[in-house]
């Protein structure tokens, strides 16, 4: 409780470009791309590597001051490409996005409420980097909520013969938004293979366990049942192998003998919003690197 | 993500008799009220206990079905005065709650949002064991999101010159609504120490810092000059001590020297928002007892 | 840093009388329990209760001032039996024990030193509530350390074709302790069915993995492999089951994409230590009630 | 439990050398050590960078295998100095160390013995990157315990009338053995202005609160007496301004209204030992730089 205003603790964030880059690891990496960024007066405000010594893959992810660049980011890609990834090699992988682009993220839902207005709530006092442009769900229990935030509500039904026809419905609507993130929050559904395979490395799922303990339905009655003093959750990229997709983000909290399933539902909301937030957010500001099973998570 | 609903999780909280009890600790006062408890036929749910070795002091909560009781809670609030608790003695202090009569909270607050609408979204989705009876703002800034969820709003303005009358008037508002709650959610406004009074054991607020480091004002920014590994919130009951009240509820979370006040300030919103709906939430089911500058909390 | 010395902070162990207690949830057994202990004169330090709703079983764990009852253990059990114990019921499972009585651990180890070494500082300063009365090592690696701390160490070689002989002879060495816990720390061999039965709920293990996930051999490697971003320990009562018996204690710490299995072999150890320890130390205190696959910790 | 053993798990700590460094922040510094790095072909195992934008400077921690880097540490801190930090410019401090080179700490201690017992089991089982050269106590109790692990104990007196005397043995018997660290390992005697002079950067301590809270006497008995609901522990470098040196590392953990003083300061050991353990591996391992009061931490 204090009388001073917090306004001086909202920092407008910094237009920056943020750069991520996965290759196979050698001698001279960092020393080519900070000789680049040096060579266009690139002023770094964060750099983080890891170089991997089981796969012998490099990864790094730096940002630079835009305005320290002499340049838009058009035309940086554009001498990136040419003056630095041709020259680690054709494995390489690697993005070069402006902060200042608007991202917008895209939220299926089903009838829990909690994951929702956590983000809306952060979307809405400007924490979360980018826009929620629509939320879908497969009932309509959450549209009145949604439409109070000012956001778009569609509504697909799941009828249990017509799941293919509803994901191609839902499809058609969350590529119409070319959304940045497609955000399984609390969905209930399982995509469809191609619709993982269309949304790789974007469709982000909050399963209510800490993986890989309690895989598929009714996670709290499994942890229940077995008697675990520890519930959590696993943020992670949605891929056709089922709540087994790269690991973005884990939490847990403890629990005890006198919490029923009911009380660890209760609780488990909690972290299921944090996980989620936190690996949302990340997402966002391309701190995520995906290779293979796993991810590199500079945050 | 699973194809399984969960409405199977979503147990109606059961109807109870909530009993708390403070008194001098001797022998035999578990046997007077467990006796007493078994002779009206009470199934008992829950059941703490504490003896503090310092204070000399013996604590208990006790719920049990109100259906296994064959009276109305007026007439076991009768019953107990005379046959228990006028038996341990005159210092007993001791509340018998109803958990079906429906509990009121009023929240205060300034131009932060985050602790309004997780409290918001919790009272949506029927997990706080409160209704939100109003929301008092001394800035116009969350009318809007505090309609939106059908709840009052009030605006108060805190001119420099004229803080007493403006208490005057929250103070006002505050009894019209008889709340068992007074949460100040983010106020940033010192609370008169006849407010602090009047609203003793019912007033919350929550400090954003780990109490008692960082007392007062701006304590993201004293704990990004100290250098602190963890940053924290603290949920206690308003004295006219400031930051001082006793304590229901802290956490933490890791920081590091990349994390700027701005990202303490982001990240510490979740740590509140936690610490907070968790201190609320265990005073309105009666689980907190306060005793001198401490307390017991049966969570 | 200070200049006060801290002896005052080791308070002596009071002396008292513990009771647990199981059976089948009805309306009085709290209030006949305390009735008994108000009628010997017991004074209470120490109550906890649990109502299961789920299996409809009731636990309690409650703590008297040895000095309080003017009886000794041997009598108060007595007079319990007949006053208490057969009135509630014949399902009741129950216990009575001396906290001035000596208990006793033999430890199982292979060539893991941290467990030991931590168990064994913890025995020698006074706050493990029970003499380490002998380990076994299946190696000779940890023969010295052992005996460095005055305890008596036994090598009992684990041939591939001779396992079964070999427990015959740990068994024989451990029933010669007839000690009130058997703790394999990280003793890295599977106890044989009729081990398990003869030690039941008296045999411990601590599990480098947060269980269910990673059963088995090589969780760390299993934890690098899935890329978690949190990896824990479990401490669980050994039961035929491999793994799978009931959970007395976990913990968890946080991993990134930067930690081999050499580093979380190195963290893991941490909370093994931490794991193990205060599950052994809540089992030695009778804080811990086995029912069925799970356990009630009165912690 | 598994049958699996864990050599495999055990790897040796390959041959790298560390460099350290902190400048005024500008473009281009990035570029320049790692073309350097480049250039004599050192292949990179870790890098870590912070740029702070409140005090403009920044901050490097890099390690390369040895293997690759074709000249001794000192060749290569030759070339460095001439090639790198005279261009960077005559404010930078930077290190330049070799993991193959041993390093030493000296503990001194008083009567608690849990982080020595723990300090001397890591470096027992070759987990800490440093030797114990010696233990030096104010009192005889934890001689024993330190020559068993076959290390020098040196018995120091502290009269209170001859401190400085006293802290003058102490200086002579510490600098005789040219420590990397000299770690207070719950030494409860503050070091004078000119022994944190001469030790700077060197000395660690911890201290049994999570600071800023309780600094100074008993600070158990101050977090009993306010009623926190977790209590920590602080590693930090010794400075003059008693417990308010630079921190290396905190930690906490829950307690409530049921610990006594005494269970605190039981609980509060694990805490310290995981906090002193990780703070002085950091140090050792030359991830801490230090800026005025605050750390950089490179874990």
């Amino acid at each position: 409780m204090t009388s001073a205003t917090t306004t001086a603790d909202r920092a407008e964030p910094e237009h920056r470009y943020v750069l991520t880059l996965g290759c196979p690891d050698r001698t001279g990496i960092v020393a080519r791309i900070s000789g680049f960024l040096a060579e266009i007066g690139g002023w770094i405000t964060e750099a983080a590597y890891h170089s991997d010594a089981e796969t012998g893959w490099f990864f790094t992810r730096q940002t630079v001051r835009a305005e320290s660049v002499k340049m838009g980011v058009d035309e940086m890609r554009s001498r990136f490409a040419a003056e630095v990834a041709a020259e680690i090699g054709p494995e390489t992988e690697w993005r070069l996005t402006d902060s200042g682009a608007p991202k917008s993220a895209v939220l299926l839902v089903s009838r829990e409420s909690h994951c929702l207005v956590d983000l809306l709530g952060r979307a809405h006092r400007g924490e979360l980097p980018a826009t929620v442009s629509a939320v879908i769900g497969n009932h309509r229990d959450l549209e009145e909520l949604t439409t109070r935030f000012d956001v778009p509500f569609h509504h697909v039904p799941f009828p249990a013969q017509g799941k293919a026809a509803a994901f191609d419905a839902v499809a058609e609507i969350v590529d119409g938004y070319t959304p940045d993130a497609v955000v399984l929050a609390r969905f209930m559904q399982i995509l469809p293979p191609q619709l993982c395979e269309a949304w790789a490395g974007r469709a982000l799922n909050i399963h209510h366990s800490f993986l890989p303990s309690f895989v598929g339905a009714r996670p709290y009655h499994q942890a229940f049942a077995r008697g675990v003093k520890l519930i959590g959750a696993t943020c992670h990229y949605v891929t056709a192998d089922l709540d087994a997709g790269p690991i973005i983000e884990q939490d847990v909290i403890r629990v005890d003998h006198s919490d029923t399933v009911a009380d660890m539902v209760r609780q488990g909301r909690d972290i299921e919003t944090m996980v989620l937030s936190r690996g949302l957010r990340w997402h966002l500001e391309d701190r995520v690197l995906v290779h293979g099973r796993k991810t590199v998570v500079f945050s």
